[in-house]
């Protein structure tokens, strides 16, 4: 490799490095986030659930809904006479 | 859950969604550089491998090597000896 090529090459991986340093902190940031938030009694679990909702499309969500009901149904997770529940929410 | 929870809450999830949008914009960015490097004839596969090779130390690379090696081995996929092609039984 010439040696031109390779300080370009060396270029583009530091830029590349620089960048993968700052998504980490952003990656860590976030988890900070997460941690505030379990500290003030949210649990991450759920809000990352609802992170990952939101940024469905709605009908992608329902589609996602009605296929986890009919498995859970095949399964018998969930009784078949449905609706009336006694699910304490 | 009372208002101020509520609230409280949804502020959580905003920052974490903003957050979580500043990342995608970095990965877009990141996956833009490895773009332009591809249309420079640097091979992107090979890139990662040495951004990813960079990241850990050297014991541990060293480490992770010896181990192929010994699958490698171990598979017949590499000679046993100088190159004569013999594989242990």
């Amino acid at each position: 490799m010439h040696t031109n090529d390779a300080a370009k090459l060396r270029q583009y991986i530091e830029k590349i490095e620089n960048l993968e340093v700052e998504k980490n902190d952003l990656q860590e940031h976030i988890s900070d986030v997460y941690g505030q938030a379990k500290g003030d009694g949210f649990d991450p679990k759920i809000m990352r659930k609802i992170v990952r909702l939101k940024r469905m499309k709605t009908e992608d969500r329902e589609a996602e809904d009605l296929l986890l009901d009919s498995y859970m149904l095949a399964l018998g997770l969930i009784p078949t006479d449905g609706g009336n529940g006694e699910s304490g929410s």
